[in-house]
């Protein structure tokens, strides 16, 4: 068979957890109430209720909101097929959005494309959801930089700064 | 001389209480407390004060924040050079994180690099600040669609459709 | 269920040798030596023999040749779905080139993501095969804009400035 | 002064005739007729006379063949800031084409954004020349990868794996 996804298999065993931490570490995530819902080997999918305080002129989420939830579930898609003490990093991310994000919640899901060693390159759906009816409202496409021995803080960098 | 920036010039005179005005019902603006600092014809420039609740997991403004504050600082660049009763909407935006956004402030710069009729191309820079020293952390390129007669919401969107 | 993929419907039942002819046009397709494959609504496929005359500094396709053909693949993706006076111009597009395009062949596929009146969006990934090995080599995300009354030249306009 | 583009000095003194030589042999740049114009630290700029063996449909110079030169450019801007023993790969670009590429002589200039170790943030712009008047037809943002230790072939992979 030609073009089959690849079947991924995470280096770490204990990827899941470790994305979860990682993500509870995610002060911007808090903020805007987002919630990491499943995660995979080079799968992630994060859920967003919308409220008005997300919203852009026209009364729809912000489309920046919008790019955080997919550059986030994107990323740990990335993250979870790296070694256990590997950093991953956004170096750049393309997003297009196609239709307004109103409803319910919306659903960002990001896979890998290819999992280099230094750099994954990822994508992220996401679904504006209103009852059973899933419209979809962005595709991202997103380049990760793997960085070893990148230690993610317990408290974080600006508080730290800030003693 | 072959490649000097376009001198713009704005077709609504009152085009900077009307960004003023449709930045002030961006939700998502006050939420992460963005300030629109400048408007001009083809510019405008926000900044945001760096804080724990704006962090992703390793400590610095999330890439995604990052993304909105550019979105929204070029968009509205975009939306100073349409007609009074035109609303802008992003279609795309494509944005290289080139330094970690850590520093006192964010500040970011919308310019239009072509102001087309239904179509506007735009760029954003993002600059950490700390102190005196300014350190491009991010820069972006976007495509914006004006729209004849978009209205924007006196009451957001979400909150009607809760009514 | 949620997130199936749409299923296309050609509103100008000529699509085919619609595209077939315009693709007969695009010198560009010509010099390089690309051939259309495969046209259906909202898909088409282009087949590249790897040459020496395509080739970067160290001896694979150029990535601006890999780019050629995905955005012709994708562009007339779109261009299956219009109305059969519309012509269609490429807006944007953003390409990660994921692995080397080496092989016997370069196979682009274009698809569209969402077909608006206005605008498309679009994807195509580009294979570079050996034997029965395909390969993705690159990934790429299009804005594709839909231009009413847009005439093909049946004389190209370079010609026909020249003249 | 805050936002003073960065001041850039070649690592690799013999930069310019690397780049030069690299350039040359690349085949496609041939193929399509591109000239490196001129090289400095994070700088080049590459011409192409408009041929009819160049266009799409419409009589334009393709998009794909505007990307070409923009990835050339913009690429080997990268290069001359490397050092003498280290290749450049595109890891991604983006590109949105603002006006029809017609006229005498495509121009595209390539800087270097933040040349980072690994990797280099870059952009081009591509003007049409026609007479004395230079538009504006495309703007890149892209991705370079630094490889230390990447040979260029002096034969062309192709031909070596032909043989």
């Amino acid at each position: 068979m030609k073009s089959d996804r690849p079947v991924f298999e995470a280096r770490d065993p204990g990827y899941a957890a470790r994305i979860r931490e990682s993500f509870a570490r995610q002060n911007a995530m808090m903020l805007i109430g987002a919630r990491l819902e499943a995660v995979a080997p080079g799968f992630t999918e994060i859920h967003l209720p919308c409220t008005d305080a997300l919203t852009q002129q026209h009364g729809y989420i912000h489309g920046g909101i919008v790019g955080m939830i997919a550059d986030s579930a994107a990323g740990y898609a990335a993250g979870s097929l790296t070694d256990a003490d590997t950093g991953v990093l956004t170096v750049e991310y393309k997003i297009n959005l196609v239709a307004p994000a109103v409803g319910d919640m919306l659903v960002a899901r990001g896979t890998v494309i290819r999992p280099g060693r230094t750099l994954l390159i990822t994508r992220a759906d996401v679904f504006a959801v209103r009852g059973a009816t899933w419209t979809l409202c962005a595709t991202m496409q997103q380049t990760i930089m793997a960085i070893p021995g990148k230690q993610e803080n317990a408290a974080p960098r600006l508080a730290q700064r800030a003693g």
